[in-house]
C-alpha cells in the first residue's frame, strides 16, 4: 500500500511505512474478548479509524453483543467512537473514566462492567497486571495509539493528550512481571497499532514523556516546578512490536466549552477573593502556587476571572490535568507564565486559535502522562491549588464526585481525588442548587450526608458556592457543619439543613456520639423526597 | 538549679543546662487558650513532666474548664497525661489523632473540638498556618518536646518516636509565611521547652530527620529503599528559642500488645496465602515489597505469621508507621532485613528486649518524621503492601476507619488513608463480626453501606476476614459486592447481605441507576436494628 505525501512527511521510519494498512483489513487482530488499550484523554488524541472500522464490522454483520472488548483508555475517548461502541454493545469492561450518553447508559443498565479509579493510579495498576490478571498472559492484547508524528527511531509523538499511552504501550509490548520465565504465549502477546493523524499538525516538542518502572526500581519524579522536563519528547517503542500503521484523516471531535453564567461567575468571584485573602495573610506568595482547575463552566469562570484584570495576579503557573479554552485567554492576558497538563481539550475554535498562535503558546506548555500530571507526589510538593466540581457536598465536608443517588454513575472519579487529596488548597466549587424536572432549585448540592463519598472530610479545605465560601481548615465537624450551612447553602435549604444538624446534634449528644452528629435513619430523606416528589424541600425531619 | 549527673551526660550543650527548670515553675508559660505542640506518637516519646504539672495546677486550684488549651500532637500521647487533661476539661481543641477513654469521651460529649487528619498531611498543614490562622501571629505558642539526648550544637535527639516534632518545633521557632514583614509579636512567638528523659537510653543514631520547606521550595524525598538516609540524626534547633530544660525521670507508659486469637490467626493465614499467590503469579518479587502493618491483634498475627517458618519469605523490608513487639520476633527470625517507621511502640517487656539487643536491632532500624513515614510519595514509589483494620467495610469496598454509627469518634483516621490510598496493595483486614452486648455475632463488619467513609472503593484492593479473602482489583462494583459477600461475610449475615444486594440491583436496574445499586432509604437498617435490638440480624429489607 502506498503512503500519502502527508504521511511520509510524518513517518521518517521506513520500516513503519512498510506496515501501512487500512483499518478494515485489521479486524482479525480483534477477536471477541480481547483486552484493548486506546490512547486518548478527555476526548482528544484517541484512535479514530480502527474503532470506527470495528463498529462498522459489527453493524454490518449484526454482531452486537457478540463481539465485546475489555477497553482501557486513560480517560474519555472520542464520543463518536466510544458511544458507537456502547450503542453496539461492544464493551464488556471499561476503566477508568468515560464521557458520553450511550456509554453511561450501558454502564447503568449493566451491559458494561465499569470501574472508576484515580487517574494517577490507573496506569500503574495496569502495569502491575491488576486489570489483566484473569487472562493467561497478564498483558494487553492490542494497543491502538494515535500519533501526530513518528521519530526516526520509531518513537510516537502524541497529539493533544498523553494520558495512559506510555503504560498502555508498555503493557502491550514487554513483560513487566517479576518472574522473567516468559512462556511463548507471553512473548507473542502485545501488538501495537499506530494511527498517524495527518489532519492536525505535528505536536513534536510539546511533550515530556516518562515510562513506568515497577517497584523496587521506581525513582522520584525530579520535578520542582511546572516547567521542569524529566523525560523524552516522544514515547519510545520497540519498532518490532508495531504491527501496523494507519493514516488517520480527521481531527479530534471536540465540543464548544460550557459557557459561564451568573452563578459560575459568582462562585469564581468568591474564590478569587479568598485567594487574595490568603496572599494578604502570608499563606500564599503573590503569584499564588500552581493552579489546578477542572472542566466545566465554573472552572471556565475561575480561569476567566484570573485572566481578567480585576484579580491582579501575575506570573501564574498551572499544574493541571486538562486545559480548556479559557487558559488561552489566561496566556493572552500575560499573567500566565507556564502551564502543564496531560491533555489540551480545546473547542474546534480553540484548537484553531492554538495552532495559529503556536510559536507563542508552545514554549509555555508541556504535556505529560496522566501518572505525572496527577501524581500525588508532585501535587503535594508543588503545593497545588486544586479546584473541582462535585455532584454534592455534605455538611461535614465529604463530597460525592461520581454517583447520583449513590448508585447512578456519571463519568467517574477522574483526577478529583488525585488533586484534592494532595493539594495545598483542596477546594470544591458547586452551585448551591441544581434544577429538578419540576423545581428550579429542587436539588440542593449541600446535603446532610453524601449518598456516595469520593473525597472525605480529611481532604477538603474550602467549599464554595454562589452563596459564599466556607473555609473549614482546622475546624471540628460540628464547626464545619455550621459554617457550610451558613455560607454555602441556598436560602431555600438553609433552615432544612440547620434543622437536620440541630436535631442530629441533640440526639447524638444524648447518646454520647456527638463527634459528627447524624440522624442515620433519616440522612437521605431529602434525596427520598426528590425521588418521590421532585424536590429536596422537605417539611420536617421524621 | 543544679543538673544531675545523668542529665549532664545527655546535655553537652552548656547554655541549655543554665536553663534547667522544674516543671511546676513554668506554669506561667501556659495561659488559657494557648496553642501548644507536644512531641509523641502512639503513646511514646511524649512530654511527661509539664503536662503533669499543669494537670496538678488545675486540680489544685479547681481550674477545670477554665484553663483550656489547643493541643497538637503527631498522634496519640501518653494516656496518663492526655486522659488526665481530658478529665480535667483542659483541652479546647485537639488534632489529629488520639487514644484514650477520657479523651474520646470529651470529644463525643462536645468538650473537645477534635478533627482527625491524614497523619502525613497534618504536619505540613500545621506549617501552612492552617491550624493557627485564627490567632494573631499564626504560630504555636509553645512546643514541649521530649529528647533522649541533646547534641553539642543544641539539636534534639528524640526517643522512641519522631512524629510531628520537626514541624511543631519549626512552627514554634520561626516564621514560615511568605511575607517576611514580621511584626514584633511574631518574633516573640514560639518557645521551645525540652524534657530530657534520663530514664531511657539515648536513641542517638536511630533517627533520620528532615525539616519541612514550604512550596515553591519543597524538594523530592530521595528515598528509594527503607534504609535510605536523607536527613540528620537529630532535630536542628535554634538554641536561643529554647526557654527551658526539664529532666524527665520515667519511661513511656505503654501497655502489653493485644494478643493473637483464633480469628486473627485465620485472617493472617488468608493474607499470607494471598501474598504467596501473588509471588507465584509474578506480581510480587520473592522477598515481597516493603510491608506496612497497623496496630492490634490482627497486625500482630500477620507479622507473627511472617516470622514463623511457614510463610517462608526471606529478606523482608518494612516501611510502616509504627512497630510493635511482633516486629522483634520478625527481626529474630532472620527474615527481616530492615524496618523503618515514625514510632516504636513496644510493650514494657518489648522495650527491655529492644534495649538488651540494641547492637543487633539498631543497625536495621530507622525512625523518621510522620510526614516521611506516611508520605504518599514514598509509599507509592516503594510499592508498599499496606494492611489496616477498619470499623466496617461495605459490599462495594468502601471502609469506615473512624466513626461508629457514622457519629461516634474512636481514635481518628491515623495513617490508614496515607497508606491505603497510595500502597501497591491496599488491604483491609477485619473479623467478619464483632460481639454486641447481647449477641456474640451481633455486629457485622461487612455492611451494605458504610456509615462513614474514610477509604473509598477507588482505594482498596483486598478485603480479608477469617472467612476468606476478596480480591477486588479490576472489578466493577456489582462484581465486588458478589465476591465480598461470598468470601468475607459471616454465615449469619451472608443471606442478609445477598438479599440486600439482589433487591438493590433489581430496584436500581429498573430505574437505570444500576452501576452501584443501593436501597438508599434502607441502607442503614442493619445499624438501626443494632441500635434498637442489639443485633444487626434483620428479618427482611423493608
Amino acid at each position: 500500500m502506498a503512503a500519502s505525501a502527508a504521511l511520509k512527511a510524518r513517518v521518517p521510519r521506513q520500516s513503519y511505512l512498510k506496515k501501512l494498512a487500512k483499518a478494515e483489513d485489521l479486524i482479525d487482530y480483534f477477536p471477541h474478548g480481547s483486552y484493548i488499550g486506546w490512547s486518548g484523554f478527555t476526548g482528544v488524541g484517541y484512535p479514530k479509524k480502527i474503532p470506527t472500522a470495528l463498529a462498522e464490522h459489527v453493524e454490518r454483520n449484526n454482531l452486537q453483543g457478540k463481539l465485546k472488548y475489555n477497553l482501557f483508555v486513560g480517560a474519555s475517548s472520542g464520543a463518536e467512537t466510544e458511544n458507537r461502541w456502547a450503542r453496539n454493545n461492544m464493551i464488556e469492561r471499561r476503566a477508568p473514566h468515560q464521557v458520553g450518553k450511550e456509554i453511561a447508559r450501558g454502564i447503568n443498565n449493566g451491559n458494561i462492567k465499569f470501574f472508576d479509579k484515580h487517574l494517577s493510579m490507573f496506569p500503574v495498576d495496569l502495569m502491575y497486571g491488576y486489570y489483566t490478571m484473569h487472562k493467561e498472559n497478564n498483558r494487553l492484547d492490542v494497543a491502538i495509539v494515535e500519533a501526530s508524528a513518528i521519530t526516526e527511531d520509531g518513537g510516537i509523538v502524541p497529539g493533544a493528550s498523553v494520558g495512559a499511552s506510555p503504560e498502555i504501550i508498555q503493557m502491550a509490548e514487554k513483560a513487566s512481571c517479576y518472574k522473567h520465565l516468559l512462556s511463548n504465549s507471553r512473548l507473542m502477546a502485545g501488538q501495537i497499532i499506530i494511527e498517524v493523524n495527518t489532519a492536525t499538525p505535528s505536536f513534536y516538542g510539546l511533550h515530556d514523556i516518562t515510562m513506568t518502572d515497577l517497584p523496587p526500581r521506581r525513582k522520584p519524579y525530579l520535578i520542582m516546578s511546572p516547567e521542569d522536563r524529566i523525560g523524552t519528547p516522544y514515547i519510545p517503542v520497540d519498532p518490532d512490536r508495531v504491527v501496523a500503521i494507519i493514516e488517520s484523516d480527521y481531527p479530534d471531535q471536540t465540543q464548544p466549552n460550557a459557557p459561564e453564567d451568573e452563578s459560575s461567575r459568582a462562585i469564581a468571584g468568591n474564590l478569587i477573593e479568598f485567594l487574595q485573602h490568603e496572599v494578604k495573610h502570608g499563606r500564599l506568595p503573590d503569584n499564588l502556587l500552581p493552579i489546578q482547575s477542572g472542566i466545566g463552566n465554573i472552572a471556565n469562570a475561575v480561569v476567566g476571572g484570573l485572566a481578567s484584570g480585576g484579580a491582579n495576579f501575575k506570573n501564574l503557573r498551572v499544574w493541571t490535568e486538562v486545559l480548556q479554552d479559557s487558559f488561552l485567554d489566561l496566556f493572552d492576558s500575560g499573567n500566565l507564565d507556564f502551564a502543564t497538563a496531560t491533555s489540551i481539550r480545546f473547542s474546534p475554535d480553540g484548537f484553531k486559535r492554538f495552532y495559529d498562535g503556536w510559536t507563542d503558546y508552545a514554549p509555555k506548555l508541556l504535556l505529560r502522562s496522566q501518572q505525572v500530571s496527577n501524581s500525588p507526589e508532585i501535587i503535594r510538593r508543588l503545593g497545588v491549588i486544586g479546584m473541582n466540581t462535585p455532584v454534592e457536598v455534605d455538611i461535614y465536608a465529604h463530597a460525592n464526585s461520581t454517583c447520583v443517588m449513590g448508585s447512578r454513575m456519571l463519568n467517574g472519579l477522574g483526577g478529583s481525588a488525585d488533586f484534592l487529596r494532595s493539594a495545598k488548597y483542596s477546594i470544591m466549587h458547586t452551585p448551591s442548587t441544581r434544577p429538578s424536572k419540576t423545581d428550579p432549585t429542587g436539588v440542593s448540592c449541600i446535603v446532610p450526608m453524601c449518598t456516595h463519598v469520593d473525597q472525605t472530610e480529611h481532604d477538603l479545605d474550602v467549599i464554595v458556592t454562589e452563596q459564599g465560601l466556607a473555609d473549614v481548615r482546622g475546624l471540628s465537624p460540628k464547626e464545619r457543619a455550621r459554617v457550610i450551612i451558613d455560607k454555602c447553602s441556598h436560602p431555600d435549604y438553609k433552615p432544612i439543613l440547620q434543622d437536620y444538624f440541630d436535631k442530629a446534634e441533640y440526639e447524638c449528644m444524648k447518646k454520647g456520639w456527638g463527634h459528627e452528629p447524624h440522624l442515620l435513619w433519616n440522612a437521605f430523606d431529602m434525596h427520598k423526597n426528590l425521588n418521590e416528589n421532585g424536590t429536596m424541600k422537605i417539611d420536617k425531619w421524621a
